[in-house]
C-alpha cells in the first residue's frame, strides 16, 4: 500500500502544481501531486511549449519564401505538415516525460486521477483521488494547494465540434492546413494561431469583439501589431459581432457586424480563442469557506483560500493567465507553508508574451493604465529601424515604449514589439521587481550591436536623450 | 568659410566619436567631428555591423541544411556569396549614411580629413585636419576627445596581402569561399569568422596560442565553445605555435607546433586576428604630456589624459575593446565637459558578445577571476536541455553560469553560451549595474516559455534551488 499521508498534497500538476511540488521537496517536505491527466498541464502538453515547437516552423516557413533578401535560393519548398504537428507533440511528449523524471527525482509522490476535497479529518485535509469514477486513494495533509487550471472558454454557437470548429487542442494537431482560416479572439492564443496559419500559408481572418486587437496590450503596440498582421496578409476585424454559425458539410459561414457592416464569411476552419474559464468543478468547493468569482477561487496574496490550510495558485486563482505566475505562486505558496518570509507577487511586474511574428512582449502599467492611476509618465520610445542589429538581422518592424513615472523616475511599464522581445523583456523585469529608475537603466552599457540595445534607447528617449534617432 | 571654432573637437567618428558628438549637441554645445575614413568607423563599416549581417546569413545556411528537423524541404540549397557580401555591404552602407544624418540633424560639423594636435592657442587646443596630406582646416576648442580607434595588429611573417593572407578586411568580402580556411587567434573576432566559414561549409582550423579559444571568457564557456565547434567539425589547435608561413601560389603552408606535435598544414586562406593596436601615430601627441603606454593613451576614470582639455575614448584609451564601451565613454566624456555629475564606467559591468553559433555573451568576474580577486564564491550552472523553449526551438545547446560572491549576495559574473544569449545578457547589466544579489534576481518572474529563464534557474541553482533540473 502507498503512503497516503503528506505535508502537502496539490491538485493538479501544470506548471504551478510541479513546481510547487519540487519547490516543496527541496524544502525537506513530503508532497504528493495529483494529476488527472498529463503532467506539466496544459501549458507543456497543450499550451505554452507545443505552439512554441509550431511557431518556430511557421518562422522557418516565412524565412524559407524570403531567403533572396539574404542571398540564398532553393527549389521546391515544401513542408509536411503531419511532420510539423508530430515535431510539436514529441516536445511536449519530451518535456512531459523531463516533469515526471524530476518528480522522481524529487521523490514527489504522484497520483494518477482526479482529486477532490473531502471532509477535514482534525487539522488534517482529506483529499479523496479517484479514476474514471472509482476512488483509487485517500489523500491526508494539513496543507492541499489547488492548482487545477483552466479550460477555454466555449461561446453558445461556437462549441469545438473537433472537425469545423476548433479549440486550442485542435488548431495545434491539424491533420491538413485549412485554406481560408478565422480565429475569433484577439488575445495572445488567438494571435499566436493566427500568425501560426498565415505564417504557414492559410488565409487568415481575425476577429476581436473589442476595438484593437491584443486588448491588453499598449495601444500603440496594438496598433504595430495590427499594421504588421494586415502586411502579412490578414483580415482583421475589430469591434465585431458573430451571428449564429452556418456549418455546410466542409465549410462555416459566420455572419459578422463590424464597423457598421454586416458580411457573412464563409472559411473551412474556425478557431475560437475567447478566453478561459477556471476548473472549479467537482473540486469539492462547496460547504467549503472557498469563496469562487467568476469560475475562479479567490484568494489573498499568499495565495490562502478562505478554508485554512487550503491555498490556490495559478489559473484558477485568477488573471493574469500565465504558466510563469502559477509557478511563480506555486514557490511562494509552499515557502510560505515552510515557514519561509515571502514577498507576493505584484502583478505588474509579470511580463506577458506572446510569440506571433513579429513578437510581443511587455510588463507593468501601459501609458493608459498609468495615467488612470494618477501618474504624470513620461514616455520613450524607440523603433527598431535605428538599431543596427535588427537591420543587419533582415528584423527592422519593431518599437520599444517605456512609460516612466516623471516625478520619481519609476519604470511603471515597459511595451517590445519585433524580434526577440520575448527574450529581452526580463531585463525591464529585473528593473520593476528591484524598484529601479531612469538613473540606473541609463547607466547601463547594452552590448553592440544587439536588439537590446533598443531597450537602452527608449529609456533615454523619455528623457529627452535617444542617440540613434 | 566654414566655421572652425568649436567647444568640441571629436577626432574620429566611430561609436566612440560620432556618440559622442550627439550627445554634446544635445546638451547644447557646438561640436565638430573629424574623421578620416568612414563615419561609423571599423565597428559599424568594417566591424560589429557589416559581420552580423554575414553571419545571420551563415545562420540560414546552417538552418538550410537542418530542415527535416522541422517538417520542411527544398531542392537545390544554394547561395550567391556575392549576394551575401553585398547585402552586408548594404547594411554597413545604410548604417554610414544613417550617421551622417543624425549628426547633421545634431549640427555637428563633420570635417572629411585626418586631424591632429598642434599647438595651443591661450586655453584653446588647436586641430590641424588635412586630407591626402594637404591641410584643410585649424580648429580650436577647449576640449578635443581623442578617439580614433585601433587597426589588427599584424604579426610578422603574416603580413595581409589581400590574396591568401587576411585581416578582418578581406575577410569580410570575399570573391568566393576558401575550401580550406585557417584562422589564427581565437578571440570574438576570430571566432565569428571561423563560425561564419565554417557554417558557410568552409573547412576551417583555428589556431590558439593560449591554452584554450576565447580565452577571456569562463574557462567553462571556452570548453563548450570548444566541443561545440568541434561537433560542427572545425580543427582546434590551442597552445598553438605558428612558423613561418609558405606561399605556394594560391595556397599557404603554415607550420604549427601544438600538443608537443609539429606539422604543417596548407590552406588555401589565412585569416590573421591576432588583437589590435590602437592608433596613436601622427596624432601629434610627441611633446605633451599624453602618456600612452603599449599604442594605448592612459586615461583616468573620466577619460582625461595627462594634458589638460584632452580626453581619449574608446579603443585607443585601452580595453575593453568594444564598441559600446567606446559609445558610454563618449557620453560620459562629454556631459562631464558639460558639467554634469558622472559615474565613470566599471569595467566589469560592460558585457562582452560573440555571435559564433552558438553564441556567447558574459559580463563581470570569471569564477577564476573571482576566486583570484578573494571571492568566496557560489556558483550556480543551468543547461539549456533543462528549458522549454530551447528545446522547442530546436536549440538546447547552451548553458548559462553565475558567479555570486558567498557573504555579501552580490552577482559578480554571468556567463552564457547559447542561442539569444547577446540579446538575454543585458538583465544581468542591469543587475550587475544596480548592484543587485541573488534576492532580486530570484524574485523577478521570468516570462514563461523563454530561453531567458535559463537565467533565472542559474541564479536559483547557485542557492541549490534550481527547479528543472
Amino acid at each position: 500500500m502507498s503512503k497516503t499521508e503528506f505535508d502537502i498534497v496539490i491538485i493538479g500538476g501544470g506548471p504551478g502544481g510541479y513546481v510547487a511540488a519540487i519547490r516543496g521537496a527541496q524544502l525537506g517536505l513530503n508532497i504528493a501531486v495529483v494529476e488527472a491527466a498529463h503532467l506539466g498541464g496544459i501549458c507543456l502538453n497543450w499550451g505554452c511549449i507545443p505552439t512554441k515547437a509550431l511557431l518556430r516552423s511557421s518562422e522557418i516557413n516565412h524565412l524559407l519564401h524570403h531567403l533572396g533578401e539574404f542571398g540564398f535560393a532553393a527549389d521546391n519548398i515544401r513542408f509536411d505538415l503531419d511532420k510539423v504537428v508530430k515535431r510539436s507533440r514529441k516536445v511536449a511528449g519530451q518535456l512531459s516525460s523531463g516533469v515526471a523524471h524530476l518528480l522522481k527525482k524529487n521523490k514527489v509522490t504522484v497520483f494518477d486521477g482526479f482529486g477532490k476535497l473531502a471532509d477535514k479529518d482534525g487539522a488534517r485535509r482529506k483529499v479523496e483521488v479517484s479514476k474514471d469514477g472509482k476512488p483509487v486513494a485517500t489523500l491526508t495533509a494539513p496543507h492541499v494547494i489547488l492548482a487545477t487550471g483552466a479550460r477555454a472558454r466555449v461561446l453558445p454557437g461556437l462549441e469545438p465540434d473537433g472537425k469545423l470548429i476548433w479549440s486550442y487542442r485542435e488548431a495545434m494537431v491539424p491533420t491538413e492546413l485549412p485554406k481560408r482560416l478565422m480565429v475569433i479572439g484577439s488575445g495572445a492564443i488567438g494571435v499566436e494561431f493566427a500568425s501560426f496559419y498565415r505564417n504557414m500559408g492559410a488565409e487568415v481572418t481575425l476577429v476581436e469583439v473589442l476595438d484593437r486587437i491584443l486588448p491588453v496590450e499598449d495601444e500603440e503596440i496594438s496598433a504595430l501589431a495590427h499594421k504588421a498582421f494586415l502586411k502579412q496578409g490578414m483580415t482583421i476585424l475589430t469591434g465585431a459581432k458573430i451571428g449564429a454559425v452556418r456549418k455546410n458539410g466542409d465549410s462555416v459561414t459566420v455572419p459578422v457586424e463590424a464597423g457598421g457592416k454586416s458580411q457573412e464569411i464563409t472559411v473551412d476552419r474556425v478557431i475560437s480563442a475567447v478566453g478561459i474559464v477556471g476548473n472549479v468543478e467537482n473540486l469539492g468547493l462547496d460547504g467549503t469557506a472557498i469563496a469562487v468569482d467568476r469560475t475562479h477561487i479567490k484568494v489573498d496574496p499568499y495565495c490562502r483560500t478562505g478554508e485554512p490550510g487550503i491555498y490556490a495558485i495559478g489559473d484558477i486563482a485568477g488573471p493574469p493567465w500565465l504558466a510563469h505566475k502559477a509557478s511563480h505562486e506555486g514557490v511562494l505558496c509552499v515557502e510560505a507553508i515552510a515557514g519561509h518570509t515571502i514577498h507576493p507577487i505584484d502583478p505588474t511586474n509579470i511580463p506577458g508574451c506572446t510569440y506571433c511574428r513579429p513578437q510581443i512582449a511587455s510588463v507593468g502599467l501601459t501609458e493608459a493604465r498609468a495615467k488612470d492611476a494618477g501618474h504624470k509618465v513620461r514616455v520613450g520610445r524607440f523603433p527598431f529601424i535605428g538599431n543596427g542589429k535588427a537591420i543587419a538581422a533582415g528584423e527592422p518592424e519593431g518599437m520599444v515604449k517605456t512609460v516612466f513615472d516623471a516625478t520619481t523616475g519609476e519604470l511603471l511599464g515597459a511595451h517590445m514589439i519585433g524580434a526577440e522581445v520575448t527574450e529581452m523583456i526580463q531585463g525591464y523585469v529585473i528593473a520593476r521587481t528591484s524598484e529601479l529608475t531612469e538613473a540606473e537603466l541609463k547607466e547601463t552599457v547594452f552590448p553592440h550591436p544587439t536588439i537590446s540595445e533598443t531597450m537602452h534607447e527608449a529609456v533615454l528617449a523619455a528623457y529627452d536623450g535617444a542617440l540613434h534617432i
